[in-house]
């Protein structure tokens, strides 16, 4: 088993392993006792993994309920905030009580911002699975829902009591969903590892390894920067114009999809304006093209930057990208609002 | 002008004094610089003082927009804060603009919960205009709102950048209203100074000092314990049974009355089994008589513990009540959730 320990104000672990899903009561009993617990998971993975979690909880002592929703990034919204928040409280959890999330990035960010506000705020333990959420939303506390008007509108940064990531749950994901975990990790290799980006662009790495590489240095900058007001932004590579693709596509673009074809945009951008080394994007391309990611949204740069532009990271007049300067050495890059778009259209050119 | 420092973790300033409405713009600028404001306010206050602030702010080069709800305790739902944080996105603020909260307790914590979530926390500024709000919502960063199943069941800490108190906007309001908002100044003095309590007991106070007195104390326990975890808790004296009440009428009777039969209750009770001094609850309801509250309810025992034995003070098969011992001299009383029925029925005998 792998442990990474997370350095924040209020620091907890992450264990990487295999096949520990029928023991995670037993895990979550070193650090929780036993308690009142809301399993938070989706349709799918309730089917999947939602008795074996409810039995190992009840094994350790613990008294469980269930919250299912619909999957999807859809049901990220304030209605399943709603119906959850009322579950919690029909089923009289107190402050000291405790909400499992099971499943993937939306589960986690659901139930994670319920965590922060419900009795404002009690503990969550995240089981990711998703090989997105296990590289990426389940570390760093930031948990959102999404509003019409745009994703993540309304969250808070509130950490996990400890991240609990069963490998084998992750392989029963659909190949589309590995590779948008895949194309998350791929992120970290051309953020700050060179080694990771080669590793998984040539292919026959270990998952459990590179989950845990990926939580590491996920927990370095997370450490550095909790807030997400300075450092942390460099975590959004690709997601300011992934965001916007995710949205101008009715969400029907994965995530990963969306945040890859973003990374993209933005590397042609940055190569075409002198800001990036040559073939830096043709090497990211090829990367993405091996995992069988898309590179194209077919959605006008006019449109995608009128909906980046409503989200979260835009500051006052301007907006913070990141750009790859090369693989494995990214800059953090302020652009006037006015000028995203430009800079959108010469990346999908 | 009376300024109270509080140092919490981010600490801020409480400004009291007469008749600065139209310089707010003025004054918050002092602290944060022009940018993009939503004033959320309810549908009376909004009549009397929302252009005065809007203008306020133009004039000190805030760019202002206003949300405006009914009032009362019946809004502060999540429906109310889905549709503010629509308003907020729909105007375009971002992490670095402002909310300004015009208004009572109702109206500080919606809007402050709201600024809590809104992209994951941006600055609010309380301008409390009911005694209520004044001597107490609008200290120390507790927002909420109510589900079906209670009262403050979702919340977060938030503490406001500033808060900006204009004592003449509190002496428009309806007699009752103000009754309440003395009911809380009075249970400052019942919790820690016998001398605020002879002083409004008596009558002929300055409201300005009793303000000012009252954030004094609020901020002195605050400073101890921000997340509420300890001694902060004494704040909830009459809070327990209160809350229980003003759910149990369906919202009919106000806060500070609810509160104030809430403190007669558990004095009473805390009397007849010894807890307290002799005469502590005729004093106490001497107190309030003088103000025109009742101290009675009609609700029975048994319905009042349920209710409250749901509300989030609850922990694990404990509840935490505040008992007078004297005025001016409190504790905390753990109780058996399942002795709560007959403590409030000796109290309510």
């Amino acid at each position: 088993m792998k442990v990474i320990k997370v350095q924040t104000e209020k620091p907890y672990e992450v264990l990487v392993a295999r096949g520990f899903l029928g023991q995670v009561g037993r895990l979550i009993c070193t650090k929780i006792d036993p308690c009142r617990v809301c399993i938070v998971t989706d349709d799918n993975v309730s089917k999947l993994y939602g008795a074996q979690v409810e039995n190992a909880l009840k094994d350790a002592g613990y008294d469980p309920c269930t919250y299912v929703f619909p999957h999807g990034e859809a049901s990220k919204n304030m209605q399943t905030l709603a119906e959850l928040l009322s579950c919690l409280a029909d089923h009289h959890l107190s402050r000291s009580d405790l909400i499992v999330a099971l499943g993937g990035g939306v589960t986690g960010d659901i139930a994670g911002f319920a965590a922060s506000i419900y009795m404002r705020g009690i503990r969550y333990v995240q089981l990711p699975t998703t090989l997105l959420a296990a590289v990426d939303a389940s570390v760093g506390g930031k948990t959102a829902i999404d509003l019409p008007q745009g994703k993540n509108l309304v969250g808070a940064f509130w950490q996990p009591s400890m991240v609990l990531c069963d490998a084998d749950t992750l392989l029963t994901l659909p190949p589309e969903q590995v590779s948008c975990g895949l194309a998350e990790a791929i992120k970290y290799g051309v953020l700050w590892d060179r080694a990771l980006f080669d590793q998984l662009a040539a292919g026959g790495y270990e998952l459990e390894e590179v989950i845990a590489r990926c939580v590491e240095l996920k927990a370095g900058i997370v450490q550095q920067d909790e807030r997400d007001t300075g450092k942390r932004q460099m975590l959004n590579l690709g997601h300011t114009v992934g965001h916007a693709i995710e949205q101008c596509s009715g969400l029907s673009v994965l995530h990963g999809q969306a945040v890859a074809i973003g990374t993209a945009v933005v590397a042609s951008a940055a190569e075409k304006l002198g800001l990036a080394k040559q073939g830096t994007c043709a090497e990211i391309l090829q990367a993405y093209h091996k995992l069988g990611l898309a590179d194209k949204c077919g959605i006008e740069a006019e449109k995608l930057a009128e909906v980046a532009l409503n989200d979260k990271k835009r500051l006052g007049g301007e907006i913070t990208l990141v750009i790859p300067r090369a693989v494995g050495d990214c800059v953090l890059y302020k652009l006037k609002a006015e000028m995203l778009e430009g800079f959108i259209r010469i990346g999908l050119e």
